[in-house]
């Protein structure tokens, strides 16, 4: 027999038609680059996304063609998520934190055929294009530009002049199958070429409506979603379809990431949602220690955190501050929330240490996302000891890439996301990441992990940040190094930190050697730029 | 271009597996005949589940095969709920609130080959059997049997001796593609025929994404939820797949849908969701205030209510005792949830007044659901006044009938389910249901609206409940005959309530006739049953 249920493709023009027409009045704030807000209402901006739909129309762009962005966060970042869709195109975001080369090479990959960049980036958006030509290039007014136009071409339009003719006329989105694609975004490619991840409106609704629930983002109308992550990071880990999904508001810091700039921004806006990398939540941190009383963060505050391992210790001075942190883990090919940190209901009466080693882990496998652990001789148990690579499948998850030929490096041939990262799950169901498999240190036969390692280091009071990497050793392959950044006014020599951490590993396993820096470097996604580090200290 | 996200079908296959590995420790508690309670944990239910699969494929059921239920509220109910779509078959859930007769045809229509009953309910199914043949009959030892199997025939079995050699057993589900049906519920059938809508695995996921989202359910892990809505309704508003799919604890009352036997059980188990009709939900408030102090609803309960307008008095005086009630607006053939009454962000600082009004709105569409307001030139403004039928579209909206020719009465040529209720839609998208298409009272050409009499009579402090219909009269075409219930120890002159529907209805809206009953008759879904009423007060 056959179901009698309607077919009704999934798309996310309904999630855009369904925020115009029921959430006109939530706000989308953005941080201009002279710290002036601008602010708009859904009203306006699905006026405006209709708008950049007709305009891309009668630029010529046809189904399925890329339209790029090199853009900050901001509303007009915001308009292209919806406004390329709805014309039936592709958006692909671009990373401005790549080098001109690497940009250029990925918009050729991608075959871009328009690109809408900010007028502040322009000099970036210059060089880029020495490595590949856009056919046409909308120049989002956002600041003070830096570069005339006359300066770029002849291709070269103005965002709102192109836009006006249409602003206020409906647009009848471009049919499509719920699994053609909307957005591209490339990973950061720390080995070989970056690779494209092309999301499907289907798995758009899907991702939207897990990140949604109430576990996970827990996202209603009466949000306010502080959205720190890089849109061009895997679609700004996806909340801003969620939001307009749920009619929730949205406040973007545009490009300001310094740590007073997003606390004074928290403390106007009083976002009641925050998502970003540990690394900046680690600077708002410490941005609060230096200047204690000038800023309180929004009382009752979530925060989802990830990219990266969050060490337990951010989470419990968050969590002093009246701030809760769930952890989420994913990546770019998982849409990207593949497991959230939330307490399961049997821990919630655990204790409080047992309940922040938990917020700890990388957490339980969020909805429609299936996980498993795999060794050298099959499938693992789930029983907290067995570590193994972290392999993932389900409807939101990429299963090949964009152009790339099949990879068993990448794709089991059973279907399953080979993530990279290792780690082991527990008999509750809660995934804990040892490391990422390229950042595992092997010494003497024996795996050292370097987040371990680095996470009982920023749980010293003399540590903001620390970073483990692996060097080459004659006799035992590999060894651990330290790099750490001291808190402002305090310091510890090596032996006093590797004293600390014998409380909790064994001596084999501890750094022979400590660097001291001023800051970590960072990768373009605000990660620990292990690469780098690894360059700084060779063996 | 094309997406590179996996092609992974949804399934509540997956569902029950997450359940099954990630929540073992959620409860399932069962009020059984004696009044006796039966606790298991999902650890046990998902084994039995898998059991009852083996057992089905072990006696023939074969991948869309329909296997009915005739059962009450409880754990093997539940078992069914999951067991038989992962056997492949359908689970046909048979209205045990309807003559044995219309059980039969409904039966014979759907097909069905097994069927698993209560052994309470064995006299209904003997009558029952006089109409349609079951293959296979297993019988739930759910209390004390009232029919010895020997006077039943061959063809039964016991369901726990049936599943016993499989517990314990893993359990391939049958492989389906995500449009393949896994139940099958008969609208009660108000006009013609009983018409049967088959849920897939695709439609049943997506309303479990949909209905578990803040704003509707807001399902958590912690929660459990306390289904007094019949599992032969809708599969119980689709909460059972919610519930496994997001680890909540549920509670089921068995047949003891008495209120003080629903309020024993709120004291004892503490649900923090509830789920029912507004019938019930007034006879609990009656319980109450013919008992005060004997029961404290659970602190801080959200309970959701549906099937029928709720009127605002209740909802108020649920407010009054700590309990939210969020209204849900639907029906069989949406899977249910359509709507929800929740409070939007522009309307939290609107005073009680308004809030409450709101709540007492059939609410606004949820995520996935299309909802449009059809008048005799076409689609209506969402201008509040503008009143037409109300149709919906959506992925787990059913657009057509089991086995049955389509029809344009209840599906529109472009694809919409005609609800046959009729309402307007304001400015911030809140749908008000006027009346059901059948239940309008027309007087002299112009209309009256049942629903907002019996509201306005429900607020009165001398009634309990009130039901308006329409009476043949020979001038005006039809007149409202409103039929009441006072509160114990409560009366009112049919003067005395006209004056006080005065102050919101016009002269000629008012009822012509009072008639003043025991108890309002309902019909098998606990909605009063105005054909009846019909019947009993003609012109």
């Amino acid at each position: 027999m056959k179901s009698t249920m309607m077919v009704a493709e999934l798309s996310i023009n309904d999630i855009f038609a369904r925020a115009a027409r029921l959430f006109p009045q939530s706000e989308v704030v953005s941080l201009l680059p002279d710290k002036s807000l601008r602010r708009q209402d859904y009203a306006q901006i699905t006026v405006r996304a209709r708008a950049l739909a007709h305009a891309l129309r009668a630029l010529g762009v046809e189904k399925g063609d890329r339209v790029a962005t090199l853009c900050w966060n901001h509303h007009a970042h915001l308009e292209c998520y919806f406004g390329i869709p709805l014309a039936g195109a592709v958006m692909h975001t671009l990373n401005l934190r790549l080098s001109p080369a690497e940009i250029g090479w990925i918009a050729g990959h991608a075959q871009d055929k328009v690109l809408v960049v900010d007028n502040v980036l322009l000099p970036l958006y210059r060089q880029v294009s020495q490595h590949h030509g856009f056919r046409h290039v909308i120049v989002f007014p956002f600041g003070e530009a830096q570069l005339g136009e006359a300066q770029l071409g002849e291709n070269v339009l103005d965002y709102e002049r192109l836009i006006a003719p249409h602003l206020g006329r409906d647009f009848t989105p471009v049919p499509h199958d719920e699994n053609d694609p909307i957005a591209l975004c490339y990973t950061s490619g720390t080995t070989g070429r970056p690779k494209g991840v092309a999301y499907s409106h289907r798995s758009t609704v899907l991702h939207s409506l897990v990140g949604a629930l109430p576990e996970n983002w827990g996202l209603k109308g009466s949000d306010k979603v502080f959205a720190v992550t890089p849109m061009f990071h895997a679609n700004c880990w996806g909340v801003p379809y969620g939001a307009l999904m749920c009619g929730a508001s949205l406040v973007f810091p545009g490009q300001h990431l310094h740590a007073e700039d997003l606390l004074d921004l928290m403390v106007r806006e009083q976002p009641t949602l925050a998502l970003g990398v540990p690394t900046i939540w680690l600077s708002l941190l410490q941005a609060m220690e230096a200047s204690p009383g000038r800023w309180s963060l929004p009382p009752g505050m979530r925060s989802l955190v990830g990219g990266a391992a969050v060490p337990e210790s951010l989470i419990r001075a968050f969590a002093a501050k009246g701030v809760t942190i769930v952890q989420g883990w994913g990546m770019t090919e998982t849409s990207p929330l593949a497991s959230t940190s939330y307490i399961k209901p049997e821990f919630q009466n655990a204790g409080e240490d047992e309940i922040f080693r938990r917020k700890a882990l990388a957490g339980v496998p969020v909805t429609l996302v299936d996980l498993r652990i795999v060794g050298d001789a099959g499938e693992l148990p789930w029983d907290g000891k067995s570590v193994g690579e972290v392999q993932v499948r389900g409807p939101f998850v990429s299963g090949t890439y964009h152009e790339v030929e099949p990879d068993p490096d990448k794709h089991t041939a059973d279907g399953w996301l080979r993530t990279g990262d290792v780690g082991s799950v527990d008999a509750a169901g809660y995934l804990r990441i040892t490391d990422r498999t390229k950042d595992l240190i092997k010494s003497g036969g024996e795996w050292i992990s370097s987040v371990d390692l680095e996470n009982a280091l920023m749980a010293h009071p003399a540590i903001a940040e620390a970073a483990v990497i692996a060097v080459p050793h004659e006799k035992w392959t590999e060894r651990p190094v330290a790099c750490v950044v001291f808190k402002k006014g305090h310091e510890a020599t090596p032996e006093m930190l590797n004293r600390h951490l014998a409380a909790s590993f064994a001596r084999w396993q501890l750094p022979d050697r400590y660097e001291v820096l001023e800051a970590i470097p960072r990768t373009s996604t605000g990660k620990f730029w292990k690469l780098r580090l690894r360059e700084m200290f060779p063996a």
